[in-house]
């Protein structure tokens, strides 16, 4: 039995996971939430899986020491590689959500017939949203595209200008991608560049999916199947990183749209 | 006594010191040449000055075990904080030179009085070159900008357009380098947009320092003036990464100037 006054827990290997973070409270804003962000030890993208596997289940472990009521993986690298475990270490005490498959599913439910990904060239090389779509419907085309300035193109705030609008054209021109119906982001930081790729698309009926908007409905509706929204009204909200830098915490209000107190907590041994 | 039939050794965190290595190799066609890439522990500008260290001792043991007669450090990171534990190693074995001093040294003997220095958000953290040049001649007006998106920009390919002129601009039209007669290109990626650079500045007397250049130069001279020149034409060339993907073999093209055989070569322990 998962007691409802707990929090929600939100982890990425950056900050780039405050999206989803946003998204969630949102939908929630009533929740506690509690946001751990490896910044110690990013990109995550670069790692083998078992050095991931070992950085998750020391935040999944903090979690859970935390009485969260459920666990956000809001990072693709971590998603593909941690979720099981996670769900293991998790049983009984907390609900795990990756942020994979909600978007798979989502983009199965649609009717989508073809469908393509943007990510990281870490998370398209995975090819795990390519994967499991398939498993559900072999039938769906699945067009994907390593597009790796996008990151820090973002991360370095040129977003909604000429610059971006020129890397964003220079991607999405690529000829897989005619006749998508479906665009997924699959980055947790290509939210903030949706606008730009819905105009880029502007004459085409094209859905562009943004994994924290369908993370943040999934998460409400699981919340509310399973009758755990806190009762109490506003939330409390703690944002710790495993390495603190002036950067980082400028870059919370660019991913998160205000900014917040980054704390610097050390939870694993070196 | 330092044979000169050895090698020289260059070591970065990844392959943009490969520029380095090309630079040396065109001032230096018969020497032998050892590169080793750390790409498993990139990117090193996120970590502490003792983990850099680390790998920076363990490299430096490798090349030293390889009969190096002289080691480029060819990262400005390792050489902020790894440069004087490298010439302690290597001792009446190897002769040690970092990408940072032999750079200050031409901006001090060129007698510029306003230089600008541009490099990722570590590197000008750090604050190495203003230091160092400020010690050395305080009256020298240095000014640094962090230029964040300049090295994923290279890496992904896009320089020599519309693009990188764009984001070139962006950066340099800072006000700040008002009035400079150099700009220190503080990265080991940066040779590649050395021309769009100096374009951007094309009516100004300003001398656009690519550290490889320099670094190449400087190293021919050592090698000269201690008599290390090797005797034989051509040279053996060995390129050796601590992680091996599709992407860094692609990149070594970019960096180098040709592809090059990368051996995957594990020598740290996790």
């Amino acid at each position: 039995m998962i007691d409802s006054e707990k929090s929600i827990g939100i982890f990425d290997s950056g900050i780039g996971g405050l999206t989803v973070a946003n998204a969630v409270l949102r939908e929630l804003p009533n929740e506690n939430l509690i946001y751990f962000g490896d910044t110690a030890h990013l990109p995550y993208g670069d790692k083998s899986p078992e050095t991931i596997q070992f950085f998750s289940k020391t935040i999944g472990e903090f979690l859970l020491f935390k009485d969260c009521k459920l666990i956000i993986i809001a990072c693709n690298t971590a998603s593909s590689v941690a979720y099981e475990l996670l769900q293991e270490m998790a049983i009984d005490k907390a609900i795990v959500v990756d942020v994979i498959n909600p978007v798979v599913d989502y983009t199965i439910n649609k009717g989508f017939k073809k469908v393509g990904i943007i990510g990281t060239q870490g998370t398209i090389n995975t090819g795990a949203y390519q994967k499991k779509i398939n498993e559900k419907n072999p039938n769906i085309d699945v067009v994907s595209l390593a597009t790796p300035l996008l990151a820090p193109m973002i991360e370095s705030g040129f977003s909604n200008g000429q610059i971006s609008k020129l890397v964003i054209e220079e991607y999405l021109k690529n000829p897989m991608f005619i006749g998508i119906d479906a665009l997924i982001l699959g980055c947790t930081h290509y939210p903030l560049i949706k606008k730009e790729v819905e105009e880029f698309f502007h004459n085409n009926k094209i859905e562009i999916l943004a994994t924290n908007e369908i993370i943040g409905q999934h998460v409400k509706k699981i919340i509310e199947e399973k009758n755990l929204n806190r009762k109490g009204s506003g939330g409390k909200h703690k944002f710790y990183v495993s390495d603190y830098t002036e950067n980082f915490a400028k870059a919370t209000k660019l991913f998160y749209g205000e900014s917040v107190d980054l704390v610097k907590l050390q939870i694993t041994k070196e």
